[in-house]
């Protein structure tokens, strides 16, 4: 039984157990939710995303460790969701989370969790999005959502975020997909990580010039525009962490000021609710739909007798014999 | 207005109108898909993935050029779609056609098609297994999917394949996500790319050395497994490409033999079924809904006033006023 009391209390037992019952989405887990639901709301939400390869773990640790050891101010609470879309089965998750424990163990500010894909993308993002909530229930300032690479996964698990960071970093291949232009619509800040690397002046160079060009295009003068900053670290040994820090507040200051907090946080509950509302949906039609119709439907279509359009035709308007 | 006939007959205007209705999910394009549906099922399609830079594009022309240009036998009509999942937005897709007409340009039996995500994962799949039906009716012998990256989003594109080949390249990263678990899951071929470069010793060993630990725990004596073979090419000079030819006929002969191949169109075309119910649903609820009841339920849903299951289980149960 979850004990959504303690969770709100900051109980960190408690939020472990809710934490797995989101994961697997049991009837607990959802019911937990929805009575944390009115509690949220408050936390920060930042995603990381970037390629395999640019120390986005090393990073995030850093953010992480400059949240809780400001220079000025009161330590934040942080929470770190990893999430690995391109693990789908198992494995991945587990040694992430041993890896990234050395800096920051022992801290009870913080709390870590690794989470890999189980079946649909679907099912990721909403077990994502859960994971977040809870997060931001029990009391966490600040929430790192953290993915590998920036497909159409990570795009629609950035979207969680009210600031999302893309990291880049030198020489991770001459590939004409290394950079993509489309990274640029869901990065509100540019990290350069791994600067002291050869390259770091090339990888910076073609990231402006991007920025330009969509800059260019998008520009519009009547309306605040938020100007996508560049910057360099080196995760290793917290090189301009610092500073970046400080463009995240930047952003969520400009957010709050043009209103695009709200939007962001609309955008993100309409994402939700669209997912849970499909899910709802397909789940009703299973109960109401005659026995073995999806299976004599299958059939039909493997012997290539119906085209699945036809059959869905069929399923939502005549099926539902039962 | 879509000529179906002269899809079937092999006209390639008549194809290349088809494929923009269907990327763009007009009503005409689904009626095409489900004209045509009875005439798919005999192309071979073979799924190839992997991280940017493993050089998966030059291996696709390698692999179609040889099938063009056979030792022995017939000369195959080979489709390619090249799929960008991580690329949402535009622009990426359009490049890479460029970049890849030059080995093949002028060859009537070859067919290439370069797709961008736009807007949600689903919709991508979804299009994707569309392309592929409209290249299996209009008589390709081979369809090859190319996917970038190994995220979920390409797993479930990879799917759609009866062959999946992941390719790999010595020295893309000291991540220890460069090379993962989870993607021995779907692979039935690896090929490890770029073999000429330093390391592809150490590559290969890897991969041995994963397959080993994937086999000892999955291995059943009763039935026939399928050892995954690793495969070495240089793409730029199609060394290699040969015998991997050889090794995916093995791999369509062993799922004939088995049965496998009979599974896996039944699966993929689950898959398909699943992704269209769940959009036939959510239609039939959006025109039998009250009208404002989503933007109303968002309202509250944004005021915390209700959580997202409730609002779904109100709109799924309660919401069907009009």
């Amino acid at each position: 039984m979850v004990d959504v009391q303690s969770v709100l209390e900051g109980n960190r037992l408690a939020l472990s157990r809710l934490l797995s019952q989101i994961e697997n989405d049991t009837l607990e887990g959802r019911q937990a939710l929805a009575a944390l639901f009115p509690h949220t709301g408050r936390a920060k939400l930042i995603g990381v995303t970037g390629a395999p390869g640019t120390g986005k773990s090393s990073l995030v640790n850093q953010i992480a460790y400059h949240l809780r050891n400001p220079e000025e101010g009161e330590p934040k609470k942080v929470a770190v969701v990893a999430v690995d879309p391109s693990s789908p089965f198992t494995g991945g998750a587990v040694l992430g989370d041993r890896i990234r424990m050395s800096s920051l163990s022992g801290d009870k500010g913080v709390f870590i969790r690794s989470m890999a894909s189980r079946g649909s993308l679907g099912g990721l993002a909403w077990a994502t999005a859960g994971i977040v909530q809870a997060f931001d229930a029990a009391g966490y300032d600040v929430v790192l959502i953290e993915t590998v690479g920036a497909g159409q996964a990570e795009v629609e698990i950035a979207r969680l975020a009210h600031t999302t960071l893309v990291v880049e970093a030198p020489g991770l291949g001459d590939d004409i997909q290394a950079i993509k232009a489309g990274i640029l619509e869901i990065a509100d800040i540019l990290v350069v990580n791994k600067a002291d690397r050869p390259g770091v002046e090339n990888t910076e160079r073609a990231l402006k010039t991007m920025l330009q060009l969509a800059n260019s295009t998008n520009r519009s003068d009547d309306q605040l525009v938020w100007e996508t900053p560049i910057q360099c670290t080196v995760a290793t040994d917290g090189q301009g962490v610092g500073e970046l820090i400080e463009q995240i507040s930047n952003h969520q200051a400009f957010l709050e000021k043009t209103g695009g907090l709200t939007e962001r946080v609309r955008t993100r509950l309409a994402a939700e609710l669209d997912l849970r509302l499909r899910e709802g949906l397909i789940t009703k039609w299973k109960e109401r739909s005659a026995d073995g119709l999806y299976e004599e439907m299958l059939d039909q279509l493997v012997d290539r007798k119906i085209s699945p359009q036809e059959a869905v035709d069929q399923m939502v308007n005549g099926g539902n014999g039962k």
